[in-house]
């Protein structure tokens, strides 16, 4: 039996491309004692992705050429030779994206929809949720009364940070790129405030406004000239949680901007990467926490989902592309 | 009876010229009850204090125009009305560039140069040695076997954190200006390696060959180019201590350069302003193993001494042509 599998053909230059991607078949093999064949129900696609296609040392190994990418799914279980799963049982893990696999189960937690659709799974309960619970709280510090700037706030992480930070108190002014993600992040996650960076001539001039008290807490996901303008409003003892750079990923050159050591200086000023996997000793912790603000109502999530396999590297290419609005998800 | 007073006379444009600082003749009050006249001694000179010279919001206020600047002093007592002060005795604190003055005695130590020159107090013991002390073990948080890189590390403050990252069992690096001061570093601070940028075509590389297993603690000083080249060579869990960026303190425009942003990210690396004020509850804990590691012989300070009250404008002014190997101190 044969199977769709994504490979990535080359690595892209500035933004991906749909020839950056190809669609092979492959064989299935036959399913041996211990493994069971799954059939994917869900994909996440995610900025991340993007360093990893390159060929450099980062905090995840790059994706290999000609091989199949990987992300974070929902997949059902259609097959077992596994006693610890029966026909039916739908899990979550990191898997390639193949329509149909074998697996022998290991780094795959079993779900169900009873409290939450499935796709929660990818989104505010996955690695999206615990990524804006524990760089908000780990290195963000937040405390009563404080000013919190958020970027990419309509995205995914953006949009729980922005209410993680509402529920803790904080004033929250985010900055998104349509008229209509920052109308939605007033109207729908509880932003006081929110700037268009697309129509905005003096963004440093607009975050002043926003935060008539500074900048206490900046928790970014584009990095470039949005977050260099943030840098003219800050605090002292401000905190930078640097999750990421999108306005950066697809640059060729080494992006070059502000320098921010005399801001961090003349403020004693923080700034540090973030990355979710760090934190694994605290996933269960922030999993109930998310769970429990979810149950009580006072945490919104969306999705942007698009339909087919054969959509993937779309929907991954739309994220650059600011098409979606909260967690983007591929429905297969 | 009249004093010299060094004032503010124009903030500097880029690099400060003597034309910035005016001499004038000040009449001295007459001693009240409560107060002592003091006579400078020892005038410390500090790159910090150029930003004191733009009118900016910072952790110090600006000088003001057409007054006084102000630095950390060591003076003598030549006249008493106050009893906690006999004449004779020497204090230090942070005073105006008076040649004599009236104090009331408020926020001055009295020190004596049994165990220490008393330029010392302006130098290992003084905030250079704090500063290098406090930022280096809170924000550098050292482990044995790490590597260190300092910059501007034949200065004051740079020279002892090499000595100190030594002391904790780090693999230690230091960029300087001459191949003198690189030598100096090596031989007489005990660093083990020294780089010279001035002469070195590609820093990046430079620093990949003195530190074999990446950088872990980055105690900057200098900030500009030179800090660019180090994040090309960081570790994950890296810290960047941001003490000082000299070689942008002089820019007329908002300086740039690298982002800095995707290296945090994909090393989970943290760069944090440092300014030593903030630190006060541990200056006694720090003085202690500073004098405790100056008397078993494992610190070595050196100074810069210019002589002259006249001259104390152009030691500043030095200390951005790299004229100082360690603390650059005037003697009056």
């Amino acid at each position: 039996m044969k199977t769709k599998t994504i490979i990535l053909k080359h690595r892209p230059e500035g933004k991906p491309k749909s020839s950056d991607f190809e669609f092979i078949d492959e064989e299935l093999a036959d399913l041996k004692s211990g493994e069971i064949q799954l059939k994917l129900k869900y994909v996440s696609v995610d900025p991340y992705l993007r360093g990893r296609m390159r060929d450099e040392k980062s905090y995840m190994p790059p994706f290999e050429l000609d091989a199949p990418i990987a992300s974070m799914v929902v997949a059902e279980v259609i097959e077992t030779k596994n006693d610890d799963f029966k026909k039916g049982d739908v899990v979550t893990g990191m898997l390639p994206w193949k329509k149909e696999q074998i697996s022998d189960g290991k780094n795959l937690t079993k779900i169900d929809d009873k409290n939450v659709p499935l796709t929660a799974y990818l989104g505010v309960l996955g690695l999206t949720g615990l990524t804006a619970y524990l760089g908000f709280t780990e290195i963000g510090k937040p405390k009563k009364g404080e000013t919190l700037v958020v970027s990419g706030a309509a995205g995914a992480v953006g949009s729980i940070v922005g209410q993680l930070g509402k529920i803790m108190g904080c004033h929250v002014a985010g900055i998104a790129g349509t008229d209509a993600k920052v109308e939605k992040l007033k109207s729908k996650f509880g932003f006081d405030a929110g700037i268009n960076y697309k129509t905005t001539e003096n963004m440093r001039k607009a975050i002043a406004e926003t935060c008539k008290d500074g900048v206490d807490i900046y928790f970014d996901n584009v990095g470039g000239e949005i977050s260099d303008a943030v840098l003219y409003n800050i605090n002292k003892f401000m905190r930078t949680i640097n999750c990421g750079a999108i306005a950066t990923y697809n640059e060729t050159s080494v992006p070059r901007g502000v320098s921010v050591r005399p801001f961090l200086i003349k403020n004693s000023a923080l700034m540090q990467g973030f990355i979710v996997s760090n934190y694994e000793a605290k996933f269960d912790e922030a999993r109930k926490q998310l769970g429990k603000y979810l149950k009580e109502g006072k945490l919104t999530h969306e999705e942007t989902i698009k339909e087919g396999f054969e959509n993937i590297p779309e929907a991954f290419m739309g994220l650059f592309e600011g098409e979606n609005t909260g967690k983007m998800v591929v429905k297969i």
